[in-house]
């Protein structure tokens, strides 16, 4: 990842507090981390966003990128296609391996969360899928002033109005414009 | 087109010089639409920018979307695979049809543009030609809250960087996000 495309999230003060730091800016960047992680009850992200591990799970070794204690405090559901026990971490985090598919995969987080919000932790691939079945009931971008060359390409083919989205909010700022669309 | 996707530009005083009405805004936008004219010695576009025809030219009665005068002022260089002979239009725009290829409308336009720069005026297909051969000095992209849902995309599998162009400029007002590229 290019450092410069989260330079406006890593100078809020939710984030530093996130890393242990404190101080950090407040305004219109940190509101929009803060209602990032605001209500959450749980998880699901992409294998790739766990570890860089492909294929099978060759040990259990791997316990994700983040360490002892993880920053979710919930259950996490972890996309892949090679099952894999469940892992307790610190702080609440449990990671949940799912091979039945993106449904599947929602219908436990949902059961999971108990009325609370599911975040989708990316990467792009596991975005789409969900942003293609309409599932998403709400995606916050921003957008910011780098050119990255090549990467996936989170809309490509995606006709959002079709699918039911529209958008919600527009705040430009000269560090990021965020952009958050709705499905109705 | 949206028409939601030009409203910041429609309502600046310099398109509605263009339109031959008087006032409108001034400020961020209207610079950028001001700059986009200023210096201009000549245009190149696709064909599908001069008009609804697809293959050969049938009759020569079509002679573009403006009217008599349109708002070029100079010579327009169109990329077609058909040939057609120049049109004359008043206040000196002159339509010629170019059936060589890109690099050939540039050479013509330079020669025209006698030091002048000379203005892409689209499509996206034919950016699409001129950045991927570098010959692209400058880009404004006004990037705006639409979803427009289907289209050509304009830097689809474009590695910008590697071809040389980096980030300029960026302004983000809530109307629009403007961002300049240029070529090193």
């Amino acid at each position: 990842m290019a450092p410069a495309l989260h330079e406006w999230m890593i100078r809020t003060r939710t984030f530093q507090a996130l890393q242990g730091e404190s101080g950090g800016e407040t305004g219109v960047h940190d509101d929009f981390v803060t209602r990032s992680f605001a209500g959450v009850g749980a998880w699901i992200m992409g294998r790739n966003m766990f570890g860089p591990i492909r294929g099978p799970w060759n040990d259990e070794e791997w316990t994700g990128w983040w360490g002892e204690n993880p920053p979710y405090h919930c259950p996490v559901y972890v996309l892949t296609n090679h099952p894999r026990s469940s892992i307790e971490m610190e702080g609440g985090t449990t990671f949940h391996f799912v091979t039945s598919g993106i449904d599947d995969a929602l219908e436990q987080a949902t059961t999971a969360a108990d009325g609370a919000d599911i975040r989708l932790g990316g990467g792009v691939h596991t975005i789409r899928q969900y942003l293609s079945a309409g599932l998403v009931d709400e995606l916050h971008v921003a957008i910011v002033p780098v050119l990255l060359g090549s990467g996936e390409a989170l809309f490509a083919g995606l006709d959002l109005p079709r699918l039911g989205y529209r958008m919600s909010e527009h705040v430009a700022t000269p560090a990021a414009t965020h952009v958050v669309m709705t499905h109705s």
